[in-house]
């Protein structure tokens, strides 16, 4: 499961946090001992290997730390923790479809109201194989499509790992909705031309001050959109908010192998020489950010801090 | 000749004006007669042809044009014109490859003065291989590493066509000077990281107001360079200068094959039922360029259409 998360076969930061929970329970299983203490020490260890992964989505830490807190906190014998740490992976699972369908739900309420059919742009893919379904970014876009207020998504393929070219264009494809598929670098461009009414994406990590760290590229889309008035959402869970970090500044940043950049299936892309720098996130203030969609509602990003302590409005208005 | 400009084995802007030139020349010695008024109706067909290939790079329109008007104004027998039309095209050529010595030259005095090793950003190429040589943006590139000036360069890699990656890397290794490739997501993310101390590129058609058409995501950057108090300059030669159109909004935008989005070698990378939209330029407003970098000097925008009375001061401060 490690494996499949650092090398991308599982990606999305929704996913991550899920597949890390099941993989705490496939590490759990394979500890043979029935002492108690020894198998806390072993699966300290499981987590230790799933942490070194991928640092930038905090949804990775997030799942292990309750996977964690679970195998502590559960009496009875290491049989029934690993129970219980099965049934708590499961939850997880659970819980994300159902966060990712009130995100797509919430996202509703923040849409622009006008026109009735709006075409909306994503970048990278925040959809069902980022979480455990539904999606984040493509919840907002599918429960747009079912009630009438999407026109047409606009998807930027975004380079390196084009997940919007592979991956949100067919799941647009799945459901029927109407999908243009772009180069990242075309985006300032389609606004220009009036073709999006708003942006929304998904988040890997968001710090207390609401700036969010996504798929690289985001940022800048996020420039383009101000520069032409555009509204910007991040839709994603609360359990993607590390209440940790003061501001996006402190988020760690992954920097991937070059390869993403300079090899195109089997072509070598580039001449000898040529140094390469491959970021795969990049960290939007939130004064860019319009508002942050959540299973608990819509909120503009510096009302953030407040959503630790309460339950927030259902489409409170970002303005 | 046509071909080979359509389908880009001839490209940029300048480029492409040097082709045409030639390509002129080519079409002449073919049309077999010494009738003075056949050979010309024959030479416009020439043009005609040649003009439908791209109709963004002004350049094309430009050196077909000056060849039509040499064809028409050279006394003589056909033969006498053809002998012309060839000089003629040998003189575009070489008059680019000053042009552009002295586009990278005129650069130096307007890019920022420290710090003294500067890291410059460049989007596609607009290098040798886009002029008859030397380049333009590229120009500018090799005349700061001649005097020192130069730390690195950043090449946004340029989706669809990979110009960057393929090409401006190219060049760079050949000449030994540092050159970092990043996908073109990733500038604004380099702006913000403080890797960037100004932009240059290439221009495929600029208009009276200093509206620049260049390759699709150089608004992009623009946009993103403004929103870090980065410079943004457009170095290229007053014949991309179209003094016609008033502003930016006129120029036309060619759009090409969706292939080029969606097949990555011999892979199709998107799934059936997608729609593409494949713009091969944007246009930058004249607000988002610091100064235009032309053979006679350093301009800002808004004093374009005084140079075309005035010979322009070499090095005049854009500000």
């Amino acid at each position: 499961m490690a494996r499949a998360i650092k090398t991308m076969i599982v990606r999305g930061a929704p996913a991550i946090g899920v597949a890390a929970g099941y993989g705490m329970y496939l590490g759990a299983r394979e500890i043979e001992t029935s002492d108690h203490h020894e198998f806390l020490q072993h699966l300290d260890k499981v987590a230790q290997l799933l942490r070194s992964t991928r640092p930038t989505a905090v949804n990775l830490f997030w799942a292990i730390s309750r996977m964690l807190k679970t195998a502590y906190e559960t009496l009875g014998t290491v049989e029934d923790i690993k129970q219980t740490l099965l049934q708590t992976a499961q939850a997880i699972n659970a819980e994300d479809l159902q966060t990712c369908q009130a995100i797509g739900d919430n996202g509703l309420a923040v849409l622009p109201a006008t026109p009735e059919k709006l075409r909306l742009l994503t970048h990278c893919n925040a959809g069902a194989l980022a979480t455990a379904g539904y999606g984040t970014a493509l919840g907002v876009v599918r429960s747009a499509w079912r009630e009438g207020r999407l026109e047409r998504l606009f998807a930027d393929e975004t380079r390196p790992r084009l997940q919007g070219a592979k991956l949100t264009t067919w799941e647009c494809v799945q459901e029927g909705i109407p999908v243009t598929l772009i180069t990242d670098n075309m985006a300032a461009h389609c606004m220009k031309q009036g073709l999006i009414h708003a942006v929304v994406v998904g988040a890997d990590r968001i710090a207390a001050n609401g700036d969010t760290a996504n798929k690289i590229g985001t940022y800048s889309v996020a420039i383009a959109a101000r520069a032409h008035n555009i509204p910007f959402f991040v839709a994603a869970p609360l359990s993607t908010v590390d209440f940790e970090l003061a501001d996006g500044s402190k988020i760690p940043i992954e920097e991937r192998e070059p390869t993403e950049i300079y090899q195109g299936g089997d072509t070598i892309l580039t001449p000898a020489g040529v140094d390469f720098y491959n970021p795969a996130f990049d960290v939007t203030p939130a004064e860019l950010i319009t508002a942050i969609i959540t299973e608990n509602g819509a909120i503009a990003p510096r009302e953030l801090a407040k959503s630790q302590l309460e339950k927030l409005p259902i489409g409170l208005n970002p303005n």
